[in-house]
């Protein structure tokens, strides 16, 4: 990780640093690790953003409300009742919790969503062709509408999410530039007069790419491990450093497989687009010097 | 009302014109309503603010949960369950379907609470004796954590009630300035992490009185009725001025009284503050040239 410190003056120059770190639902529910995540958050210097996500909470609202969770591929499967849940939790109870703790440390956050001063921007996402298992409930492949799915190759209606199109960087900076710090919630607006749901990582990745004009930008991905491990049961195989080259010798020796694959392919898009480094790293570690850095 | 329009250039000088508008949650959680108040507030010229109630949306989330509301004079008593209710629909659900509707007419909308770049700031309420009926649930009075009140006269815990004891007007300014129009929920944040439910009158009233320093301000209620009437049953009977020594009048011979006198007061307060004029007019009649105009 030394090369990567020490080799930013040469290539960015003077840009001003920018730290975003995405960090999931797991986390910004637990308020033990909460509380250390901010506080570590806060500790970051310069510019920073937060986008967190908060799905676990949605589901348990959602279950209380009497409201099935549907998911497919992890994904979740939002209907007019689960859009006003994750409207809700992720625009609300989680994303106001999180700005009224950061003021309590001094960091001067604004809770926002993508319709927010208009950032983020997305199209409703059309019904698509999934790998894996389909949409299930009570053993019956279903659409969004509660209609039958045929299995496997069928599209899928994952109903009211967003499909980013453009996140305002300018605007985003705007923000920063006056002393604020974003906590981005996971959700968009298609400029209609619609919310939609928006994959948290997506987010993160979006706001990445289009701060990469005006900033010098980490992205940081707090995980539940402690980065990308060749062996996910043995924390000592963790892997620092990961290029295009290496990534597709991982894929192509099997070092990496599953999971993990979308998420260094979409780490390495963001790199490609201009962010500087994402690394992907324990939720108790974003300080940028451990985890697993993605770069050029 | 022309008289207050053609004194503006006099009284105020230069400085430019802010309107906010406080819409209850009568009108917000009625589509048809929230559209027609919308669309009059995008029409509204210069600088404005929108500050928006939703009781009675969290009213019905709350049953939804299971969680019983319990109100005092008209207040809510918010205990931790009905914090986190109406934190997820005043923050999340009222606030950003607002936020993308006022987007999809072209408004910049930003969706704020007081914690939000720290705009609004209270302190919890301590207990306190109200006037009138005290807590009741199945016929016995109740403090907010279920141990028994003594009947009127007693102090009432409203819980995580915050009484606004600072509003940032700077900060409020620097959104509009950037063209900006904040949307702002009836949520306070205590400084040390605590968000608090906060009335949405007093939240206009304190946001108007924080801006009076910048802006000439008009603060406007929108409302069930046309305005301050003589008779609530004849619509013509409406009082289009109302100054000081006019309100001491008409309460000493009892045209005003009921819940109109804490309205008044409250508007006469914010006049006194600085605040330009306060008016109080149909939701559907928020052009400032229709209501009753409260004004030094």
């Amino acid at each position: 990780m030394e090369e990567v410190s020490t080799s930013l003056p040469h290539r960015e120059g003077q840009r001003e640093s920018l730290t975003i770190v995405k960090v999931g639902g797991a986390v910004v529910e637990d308020e033990a690790q909460l509380t250390q995540l901010l506080k570590d958050f806060t500790a970051i210097k310069g510019a920073k953003i937060l986008v967190h996500g908060g799905g676990r909470r949605a589901t348990k609202v959602a279950a209380e409300l009497g409201i099935e969770t549907k998911m497919v591929n992890g994904r979740r499967i939002t209907d007019a009742a689960m859009l006003e849940v994750v409207t809700m939790v992720y625009g609300g109870l989680v994303n106001k919790h999180v700005v009224a703790l950061l003021q309590a440390q001094g960091v001067d956050a604004v809770g926002l969503t993508g319709a927010d001063a208009d950032i983020l921007r997305s199209t409703k996402r059309p019904p698509l062709v999934v790998d894996g298992s389909p949409l299930v409930v009570d053993g019956s492949p279903l659409a969004v509408d509660g209609s039958p799915l045929a299995v496997d190759g069928s599209p899928v209606d994952f109903g009211y999410v967003g499909d980013v199109k453009k996140a305002d960087g300018a605007k985003i900076a705007h923000f920063i530039e006056a002393g604020m710090v974003p906590v981005i919630a996971p959700l968009t607006h298609d400029g209609q007069g619609n919310i939609l749901n928006t994959n948290a990582d997506t987010m993160a990745s979006e706001t990445a790419k289009a701060m990469a004009a005006l900033y010098d930008v980490t992205l940081i991905y707090a995980f539940e491990k402690p980065g990308v491990m060749r062996n996910p049961d043995d924390d000592s195989s963790l892997i620092p450093v990961i290029t295009r080259p290496d990534f597709e010798r991982y894929k192509a020796d099997g070092t990496i497989s599953g999971g993990m694959l979308p998420k260094i392919e979409n780490a390495l898009a963001a790199v490609e687009a201009g962010v500087g480094r994402v690394i992907i790293t324990l939720a108790t570690a974003i300080d940028g010097q451990h985890g697993t850095v993605i770069t050029e």
